[in-house]
């Protein structure tokens, strides 16, 4: 069953940084902040992120938060304020 | 019930970005990274803190998405890297 996963992360250098949000691009989530992606990936796919973000963190500064939302967590998400747009931002990574 | 109310913000004005997160302190959630909170919250809790939240951004430029999270959520986290510390940051700003 695939689960909404939502990874934030909080990464000061910005080569590492820009090389984990190609790398959550590539894994088909996308942006919904700044620092915080999400998208729908299975257990196994989820297992396949971690691997890779590990080794692109491998003992560098930085922190890397994953939560798999079950349906009833996902469905009480409330987003406050405006939508901000990442998309030229991404469209430039990928 | 209490559940672990995960708050992402994505706030490009420092004022702003500071109040919400004096805000989000004065209410009981723990930094867990540069822009989450975390903490439990009852729903009427919740509801509050959403309230104020609102009344803080007010068509300001900023986001900020809360995650209700279900045990079988949170029970699934994972953090890869370091925990950076932000304790002193948060003691000035209390």
């Amino acid at each position: 069953m695939e689960l909404i996963t939502l990874v934030i992360y909080d990464i000061p250098d910005d080569d590492l940084r820009l090389r984990v949000a190609k790398y959550l691009l590539s894994k088909g989530l996308k942006r919904v902040q700044k620092s915080a992606f999400a998208g729908p990936l299975t257990s196994s796919q989820r297992s396949e992120l971690i691997s890779g973000l590990r080794r692109l963190v491998a003992g560098r500064r930085a922190n890397i938060q994953v939560y798999p939302l079950t349906p009833a967590s996902y469905a009480q998400r409330v987003s406050i304020g405006v939508e901000l747009s990442y998309e030229e931002e991404d469209r430039l990574l990928t």
